[in-house]
């Protein structure tokens, strides 16, 4: 995809990752995805879908709202 | 699909294009999605994808932040 909108989730997901300081393949385990899966979000090139962004949140320990707070800053 | 998650979402998306007064096939036009697809979605049938979450936020004229907001509040 690599659409202005999945490039800032996915600079979130990112941001969120390592502010936990996990690996992507940490995160994959986490949120029951697989770890290339997590690099395709981060960089942009995946149209993630609302199933996937719940399970992004529970492995990050972080809501939903919290991520679309974070995207709201950074994407118009 | 019809999982706890995507029922919830539909509730809310429902909601909010109740309350803006407008017909599922208005929101479809407006959203640029197809007027069949909105009542997949408000039923729960689908698995939405972040880039249709960002077209109906368009449509309904609200922030996706918003929609989330809703969302944390009703889905656990």
């Amino acid at each position: 995809m690599n659409t202005k909108l999945s490039l800032d989730f996915g600079k979130i997901i990112r941001e969120l990752r390592k502010g936990k300081d996990i690996s992507q393949e940490e995160l994959g385990f986490r949120s029951n995805l697989h770890r290339t899966y997590i690099g395709m979000i981060e960089r942009g090139e995946k149209n993630i879908t609302l199933e996937s962004i719940e399970k992004l949140s529970k492995g990050l320990d972080v809501s939903m709202k919290l991520i679309f707070e974070k995207l709201n800053k950074i994407h118009q």
